[in-house]
């Protein structure tokens, strides 16, 4: 028998505990399928004295992740403490300084550090993976730099936020406003500390960023993808979408257009008998898109103890089977600083703004959009009983330049109250 | 520059002609993911002077695809010409003999001959991948034997046959039987050249055993696989299903039960809104289930050119970066003979026979179902014109076994005109 894989967990809160509870359950099953035992030599957390439902007796403790990095008896340094700075990424650095392997959960610090800890890991022959980071339990960082290894990938999209999801399903199934739901989401716990990660769409956005670097083979471009967040889809616009055949989602989507890479995480609509459409509560989804493939649709849980531990080990027992591959599926000192371009390709919109219900209104807000080059597919005026009259117009297809465009000439008319709601309509 | 990857491609049909699109369009992208060029030195096929659209003047004919695995400028042996014996098993062995690594599409093949080949690899340091054998450009392979190492598998589901799939939406959309439909697809090209490999679940059979062995750990055990094709699905079963909200789909599905491995492929019933359920045309869909992981579900072309060589390409790639796992995931030699068992998992059943119209016929059914521990959780008779009555019934959750017993005493009453249809319910 080979010598073991030593881990050394740094962050011991519901995944750091699945992974312990993974690798004591089945150690059997992973030295079958690895060839080599796969064992924990230490571990790292906050208080050492929390009863955490889990035996680390066997374990040596440290209190200080960058000292558990630097142990001569730890192979693999997995880091799931989370965090963009601070010890995530002082203990993931000292690892890689001691040419450990490392395996993370953590999007941000790899959305804005990812680069940099990529080349210092290459560089020092070690291995840093994140299966963990991107749609909890998929297997879609392995489908995507193994998997469709053979296409020039063309498109990737995704709901990757399970809080926001079940915040937009639970607001159409409930017609409850996005501000009582939020709330019972915070009760629940499903949010963030700071819930702007979530509801703002940075979360998403992270994950997006990781899935474009491998997809397209540029440098992670966090600070260029165009983030809106759910916190301004109201339960008019839920309903008002379904009417017309669509949900709400917060969908990624990252394509290479003339105009460089655009990535955007934004609401969107979505048609309700799709993949996207169909996707209930936390549930994530990623669609792959490549020149030979076609489309993948992948599907699972995005959170919680088992598919992100399950996702950890993943990349643990790669390392355990010698897959020694470069954090974003080839060197990261080959990878291209992307031009960025926003919203080149063209897609329907949903458009919906109040309009003062005087005569002509209607007029101007349909030639404001046709000076924009905007043509309109669907509009409805909505029944009402105050000086306002609700209006919704579903456009062919366009750009986000001319749609922004469209929105000023509104403005200016003098008959729009407040701001308009723009989203994109994705076909899938 | 390390040296490049050799291939020798045997079968230039329609997946062979994929790969060498693939390797010539990509040569430069494939290049930068694995480090290393990855070429093809030689090709063998039947017609030498046959236009297949693709230039392969740069590559050394083979009559003879064992000539072609012995070559000493060959690295890896890529087996696309398909059957279960002749061609392709010997040249697939004179490559193992040779220490050559075999990159294969055949289902066929390795649902009968795989434990031994598997063997022959695995002890001659070479390696025999799969993915494009199973559910064409999905990655599933690779997902189940990598993405989801760290789990017990607890179940297997999958629509892995395009055609029949493709046989079973056209009959619904368009209200045709199966006849008709059959024919149209028979013109179309979609059957193999024996059709009862689609239309009598064994190609998809084929698919589930190879997946069942990665899975449970257990040789791959076809024989076992009970085995039920769409050639009796009518389209009045295909309405009355639709009437009570489900979709038949031919359903594979592979578990562990206190009997042993269970693995049926047949006609199933699944819930129109389920992703099952919403699968259209010749797409494939399959559903892993393990303990930490819960369900993940991959869909996406099922055959095809592209599909197919990306996933051929998938392991050829896996090979350039020097990933080395053994066939099904662990050393051939020790995966287990499984015991079988049949069915043991309970489901509702949708049965479907027709009575004689007279008095009594329906109590003396349901008679014959209680009497063999059967719960009628639904029962229909439609409006009929002549001496016979068509009943639907919906059972509560029962075995196969128990299922059997029903319908025999169903068939002994004396009421029951010609055989019973029964399809087992599931909720994915």
């Amino acid at each position: 028998m080979p010598d073991p894989l030593r881990l050394g967990i740094a962050g011991l809160g519901t995944v750091g505990i699945g992974v312990v509870h993974i690798i004591q359950a089945h150690a059997g099953l992973i030295t079958a399928r690895t060839g080599r035992p796969v064992t924990i030599t230490a571990v790292c957390a906050r208080d050492r004295n929390k009863d955490r439902g889990a035996d680390l007796s066997g374990y040596a403790w440290e209190d200080d992740p960058v000292a558990l990095a630097r142990r001569d008896d730890v192979d693999v340094f997995v880091e799931l403490m989370g965090g963009s700075d601070g010890p995530a990424k002082a203990s993931i650095e000292a690892a890689i300084a001691s040419g450990k392997d490392v395996v993370t959960a953590n999007k941000a610090l790899l959305a804005l550090h990812g680069q940099n800890l990529a080349e210092g890991a290459e560089a020092a022959g070690a291995v840093l993976r994140f299966e963990a980071a991107v749609a909890g339990g998929i297997p879609v960082i392995k489908a995507l730099t193994e998997g469709l290894a053979g296409n020039a990938i063309t498109r990737v999209m995704g709901v990757m936020n399970g809080t926001c999801n079940y915040i937009l399903t639970r607001m159409e199934n409930a017609g409850l406003p996005y501000e009582t739901v939020f709330a019972e989401a915070d009760e629940l716990g499903y949010l963030e500390a700071d819930p702007t990660l979530d509801v703002g769409g940075i979360d998403a956005a992270h994950k997006l960023a990781l899935l474009s670097s491998i997809a397209f083979g540029t440098r992670v471009s966090f600070e260029t993808v165009d983030i809106r967040g759910i916190e301004r889809v109201t339960i008019d616009d839920i309903r008002h979408a379904a009417d017309m055949g669509y949900r709400i989602k917060l969908l990624g989507v990252a394509q290479v257009t003339g105009r460089g890479l655009e990535q955007r995480m934004a609401p969107c609509l979505v048609p309700v008998d799709s993949p996207l459409g169909q996707l209930p509560g936390a549930t994530n989804m990623v669609v792959l898109e490549g020149d030979a493939v076609g489309q993948i649709v992948l599907r699972g849980a995005g959170a919680g103890e088992g598919p992100t531990a399950s996702a950890v080990m993943s990349d643990v027992i790669d390392i355990a089977r010698g897959l020694r591959l470069p954090t974003f599926g080839q060197p990261a000192r080959s990878l291209v600083t992307p031009a960025t371009g926003r919203a080149a390709a063209p897609t329907p919109w949903y458009l919906r703004m109040t309009l003062m219900d005087k005569p002509g209104a209607l007029a101007k807000v349909a030639a404001a959009l046709g000076d924009a080059g905007v043509s309109i597919d669907r509009m409805r005026q909505y029944r009402h009983d105050e000086a306002f009259a609700p209006v919704l117009i579903v456009t062919h297809k366009t750009t986000q330049d001319a749609i922004d465009h469209a929105i000023g000439n509104c403005t200016v008319t003098g008959v729009v109250v407040g701001d308009p709601v723009a989203l994109a309509i994705e076909a899938v």
